[in-house]
């Protein structure tokens, strides 16, 4: 049976390299902040219990983690104010541990730890061992050192500025992660000191009383340096969001068939699902929740979030697509794009065409409807085969309120016209172009407001003055 | 005089990793099925005949690789079903070649062979000795390696799962290209057994009974893994867009001096004629046969296909100019953008202006004519030095039928006023502002369609109701 | 005390491999000239003069540089026609330098050295020794060697084509740029000839005259080969764009904190003032002078120029702001684009809302003004809490003149509205939609031009006849 696992993660710091007023670990990664990505590896371990210790802008840390935490997920937060260092700050979180099982110690700056691995590293301690995530760098400056014997156990962590010339040559390094026997935990919290130059109480310690204990440590070595990367300033959460985002175009590629024109300019914040034979042109960005049916394509800079897009649909270049909450639904065979945007709420039919600058906000559009060039719908009820005229608009707020605008079957807006909702515009008829409709027009019938077109013979329009 | 050439074209297998419905020879790249790139290396050797041998999707791939080859082509298909190996492969091409000459065997799935590279290919084998391709890879593991004897003389290719450990170390590898004296194939392929773990007829084979048989196997190496690089995931086929992509960059900066922005943010998915100083900036993606003048500037994120955009005009960012079959094209020294829609059919002409929010199709616009701001013209003659207005829209549907809009020399058709086709504004002309005009107007005059401006004193607007 | 400084800076050359009308040192980087990063580098000496040799069109390159110079700069032109070589180019501009302290000299196609390196090859000549600017180049073919003595005294520059084998393998190469003893110059520019093959008089050529007359030879190093990379070719030309863009990328998140979704795929072309929490998605392009407040935040694919845009402000994809000379100013957390179009003097107030396919010119907006769809704003003063509705035009050109629109606070425009400059809409009042407005309407009133709606019942529209 396995050890009954615990999670600290450590999400105090202030980050100064940020030169940010967000706390460090609330950083966003792919659209997370770099701590929920952190929880979400925590909750794959099917913890009893996760505390996160927080310091430097405590209260936003909190209520973004409680926010993404899942449902049911036993989560607490500790304080440590000050912050007097990574020792000090597992001390904080101690009393909300119990003394069996296997206590993991993560950090809110290092996001893309794989819960694999966490795995490997809780099986390693079993509640008995001191188990440190260890990772070989190229370029070790700077990281404290595995110290090993000579049968390969680990001995100790060794500082950078406090190893001799031939540990400066080993290249393992830690990552900053480990489990350790939580019966073992608060003992060794108790003796740590802070008799160093920072005065602080370094968590590392406790390797060396583990050795003075007869307590075996393991080290647990990944190859992977992503997932133990920190973030400490802006251009290293650029480099992890890049190596991040490569991760995910190939995943996608590998194993669901997407043809993306370029790897390195695919942007994804959230879960994008495929079904086969997606294609998705240069400089997409997506956000939220994203499916794509079969055969969908996706023209070259486009951002679509919150939104299902049906089989066979086509979405040309320059399109925004954000259904926020309401989502966005586009239907099978549709044409969306150039320079369209669909909003919250746009629920778009089978073969439905959305044109070049055309907005839609919580309407439904009913299959094979068409709105081709500059118009917008808002909250319209539009019907099958409806041709909305380009410059068409829908007037939906009278400045206190939106209403509804209904089109039947079939309809034909003329162009520049207005239809001032609430409305209804029977099935089959036509507007005519450049009419404002402020009543409910028959079925069948051509509904429109124009004044006699009249010509003033030689009209002189003003002309330039020429300048002297 | 040299030898006469056939190709066969292997183009038979279904790409299991490509996790697509779509025949992997026929996955795009650079905008052109894959097989269409081989296609035209092969034409280039001006070879008597090319076999194509299709399995999976063969009528697919047969009807795509007849669209793509040149006129007068004698282009011929064997079907190869079940799939039984490269050798199986050329034994269905065998009956449709003859007993002279060179067979040039190339891979529907490896679209970067350079012409150049089998002609030298060819001139090795001159019909007299078995010529394979090969390449040096810094990581050769499993691919088939080139042995060769003290002497230098190819004595066979051994697979990597039988190679020794010396064999290992062998970097160079076959390419899966060869060309094979005419006069001995149809020998070898009745020779070649299926006696392995697979039960295939490996074309390879012919490899040692060209030993045995004392003809000479020439390896002719290439230094460019891009060009036999072959294609089995989407993953791979991005490298290759990428790789193709970085090459037309390089070959345009260097061979037509063009100045672009980011060579690594620019795609060609067809021709791209570009006359001296042409400005192209980041993320532009360019389709089908586009021309730029001398001096022509396209700004960031623009999709350009099938247009020709003369000297010294400019065109800013975010526009989408798609001429298709039909073509665009935009006169000296015009300003297109940002934000312009160019459709099929759009003519315009010198110092024209199109700017943001505005679409044009089908439609002839004269020199100095503008359309500056969120209007659309289609199907629609547009004299010299016309002003267009901002939210103008030409009615040219009926719901049924097209119909064309003829605006005469220097008119200004004024702001959101709809032009209903069949219409023709005169010369000179006038349209008042947010008029419909279903009638021709007479030349100079100003015609409009306007109700008398009427004002309602204290009108109060419908106000939120505060919430209690 | 430190030598006086004149600077030569060498511009004349054609840039054959440029394939460009343009003068090779005026190709821009960056946005700017090369020459014109030179000349500030120069000038960042405070130097007393500053002569620029120009050959290949001179006139253009004189009128750019001088266009650029700091003003006060003593900057002076000599021409050298016909070009024969570096060393008869800077006798072309001895006449115009004195015989006291340091000559340095520059290369208008070297665009990125570094005034501090520039400044410590000042130092080391101190008006008394010879120095020359050196860079150990990975792969240094093609480049001049510099020869040093057992000591490491610099003896000589041996070109490429003249170096032994053992020279072949020095990696430290002459950059082009050196610091020259003015007393000694005069005499050595006399002294070269022009007996090699190309009949040219090279600079290099003193270094020998130096090591003869003993004077010492001083070889001050870079490990930066970026600063001393010259530009031959559009490629080279896009490399280095690259590289400035890259390092101009890190120094904005290391130094402002600036958060970049992807540093490959932004570019600055000119100054970008940040205030904290600023962050900014990928494919964004800033040119002229941007500054953005504290927590903006801008959008994918945004084309940013000339404009300042206060703290909390968002931005959204697909945006095009450019002040030009007037400028754009948008005020705190207003919300704007997506695909919005923020013309010269534009001037935004306090969460003001420009929404998608808008575009604002010349145009003032109060807090709180909101013009969300379709819709242009020209030469117009538009008031607190103004609803500018869809489609809602202002007509501000008569076809001679712009004519100015105020339209009073709290107004509401209707869709599709237009406003016929010049024309005053009163506080608090309501423009009916669709109408067209000439006249000033009264403060608090409904106005509207509107026809009666009509409905013609049963009436057929066209329909498409079946082709046979």
């Amino acid at each position: 049976m396995a050890a009954v696992v615990d999670v600290v993660i450590m999400a105090a710091g202030k980050g100064t390299r940020m030169k940010s007023s967000v706390p460090k670990v609330l950083h966003r990664l792919a659209g997370r902040p770099m701590a929920a990505h952190v929880l979400a590896a925590a909750q794959a371990l099917q913890p009893r219990r996760i505390v996160v210790v927080t310091g430097h802008g405590a209260e936003q840390t909190e209520a973004a983690l409680a926010a993404a935490a899942a449902p049911g997920t036993d989560l607490r937060f500790a304080r440590q104010m000050p912050q007097l260092g990574t020792g000090h700050a597992v001390r904080q979180a101690a009393p909300l541990l119990q003394g069996d099982g296997v206590v993991v110690v993560l950090n809110g700056d290092v996001p893309l730890i794989a819960p694999a691995t966490v795995r490997r590293l809780v099986d390693a301690s079993a509640g008995a061992r001191l188990a440190l995530l260890t990772v070989e760098l190229p370029d070790p400056a700077g990281y404290g050192r595995i110290v090993r014997d000579a049968a390969g156990a680990v001995r100790g962590i060794v500082e950078h500025k406090d190893a001799t010339p031939e540990q400066h040559a080993i290249r393992e390094t830690y990552t900053g992660i480990m489990a350790v026997p939580a019966a073992r935990l608060h003992g060794w919290l108790e003796r740590l000191g802070s008799s160093n130059a920072q005065h602080e109480y370094y968590l590392t310690d406790i390797v060396a009383m583990a050795v003075a204990d007869g307590v075996a440590v393991e080290g647990v070595r990944t190859a992977d340096a992503v997932e133990v990367a920190g973030v400490n300033s802006p251009r290293q959460l650029a480099e992890l969001e890049r190596a991040l985002q490569l991760r995910q175009a190939h995943a996608l590629m590998d194993g669901q068939g997407v043809r993306l024109a370029d790897p390195a300019r695919f942007d994804l914040r959230g879960t994008l699902d495929c079904a086969p034979d997606v294609e998705i042109d240069v400089g997409c960005v997506f956000e939220g929740h994203v499916a794509l049916g079969e055969g969908v394509r996706i023209g070259a800079h486009c951002v679509v979030a919150n939104a299902r897009i049906a089989a066979g649909a086509v979405v040309h270049p320059f399109t925004h697509i954000d259904g926020e909450a309401a989502g966005v639904e586009v239907g099978a065979d549709a044409r969306i794009g150039p320079f369209a945007r669909l909003r919250p709420g746009a629920r778009l039919g089978a073969e439905v065409h959305i044109g070049n600058f055309v907005e839609v906000k919580n309407s439904t559009l009913a299959d094979g409807a068409k709105a081709n060039h500059l118009a917008y719908l808002g909250d319209a009820t539009v019907g099958a085969r409806v041709n909305y005229g380009a410059g068409a608009i829908t007037a939906n707020y009278d400045g206190a309120a939106k209403h509804r605008t209904v089109i039947g079957d079939n309809v034909h807006v003329g162009s520049n016209s207005v239809l001032v909702a609430p409305v209804t515009i029977g099935a089959d008829g036509t507007v005519g172009a450049g009419s404002t409709i402020t009543k409910d027009t028959p079925p069948g019938a051509l509904s429109m407001t124009r004044g006699r077109q009249v010509a003033i013979a030689n009209w002189k329009r003003p002309v330039k003055t020429p300048r002297r």
